[in-house]
């Protein structure tokens, strides 16, 4: 479908929109006439938003989460401790580790993942700046929270070569059952795990 | 899911582009960390065009389709039979009909249709100004464009009453089985009105 805009405008808008992520040529157009609805003020605000957002984010100098400040609002918390480093693969795993408002420690964004396929190795990634962090000694355990594929674990284990020869202890995200999985449907591979690594019941009661 | 994003800014852009219908805050956040990995020009460019399209689009004084100009492209194209005058509802059938290319007259765009559920009376539309250019005398055919639905209808006898004293030919869109339809399969209404309004069969053979 190759509309015939009435107006440059309209058509440019469209254009603009269909660059997003899975929005197609119908859908833009259902979003610039959307804004057409709306008034000025607010088609103003909608448009300095994204402008401002790509003009003034930065990347956090300690951690390389997006921050408005040099330094982000996590590394620059008194509250947070700074010896305990979770190592992240992007800013979305921040928010999700963020979310469980389980973790007191700080960040490591990595930018991405050691994929081979992808062209990506680890010069792409923000390792040497975390070793450093490590070599100055402040760092007492590093959590590699990064996804449970192969990319991962490659990842990972790069990471610990690393630093294996520091004081540092190297923890990783805990497999097994998620929480509310039933036996009967869980693969084979991440139950043969559960078992190997079984933990002490003690540990799970404070959760119940 | 309520994220605790580390840059006001990013939580800004979510914000904006939540309110777009259909765009959800997992949608939004992809969409913006999309932008942010765009360069700097292009950002402003998309922030850029939905400011102008709201700021400087406006309605054809003549046919009220969104315009660049006073008068649209198509009211004011010299090749355009401003004798025929097709109704239609909004400015996307417009661009519908524009897309078929079958049509060489101008338009006239209602803005919506009578509908007493949803509050819209005739006078929230522009037939007023349709039933003007009607008595001006410089129109000889009204195509009522609307949809096929009871809404529709009660639009088009509405229209047809205010200008049935003109000198003005009112047709209707054919109405019967689409292009493609199986018999079988067709409604009892369509396929019983396909019939009463059955049409010579030479008309159809310019098609084949």
């Amino acid at each position: 479908m190759n509309h015939l805009y009435s107006s440059k405008l309209l058509e440019n808008a469209v254009l603009e929109f269909s660059k997003l992520p899975g929005i197609g040529k119908k859908t833009a157009l259902r979003m610039a006439l959307f804004l057409l609805k709306q008034d000025e003020e607010s088609v103003r605000q909608f448009g300095q938003a994204m402008i401002q957002l790509r003009s003034e984010v930065v990347y956090c100098k300690e951690c390389h989460n997006l921050s408005d400040t040099k330094i982000c609002e996590i590394c620059s918390n008194p509250r947070r401790d700074k010896s305990i480093v979770c190592v992240v693969e992007t800013v979305r795993d921040v928010m999700s580790i963020e979310d469980t408002m389980q973790f007191q420690g700080v960040y490591h964004v990595l930018g991405g993942i050691i994929s081979p396929m992808d062209g990506i190795g680890p010069a792409d990634l923000t390792i040497d700046s975390l070793e450093r962090k490590v070599a100055d000694g402040k760092i007492s355990e590093i959590i590699l929270a990064l996804s449970a594929t192969m990319e991962g674990d490659t990842t990972n284990f790069y990471i610990y070569r690393k630093v294996k020869n520091f004081p540092v202890v190297v923890s990783t995200l805990a497999r097994g059952l998620a929480v509310g999985d039933e036996l009967e449907y869980a693969d084979q591979i991440t139950l043969g795990r559960s078992i190997v690594n079984r933990m002490p019941f003690e540990n799970t009661i404070k959760e119940i």
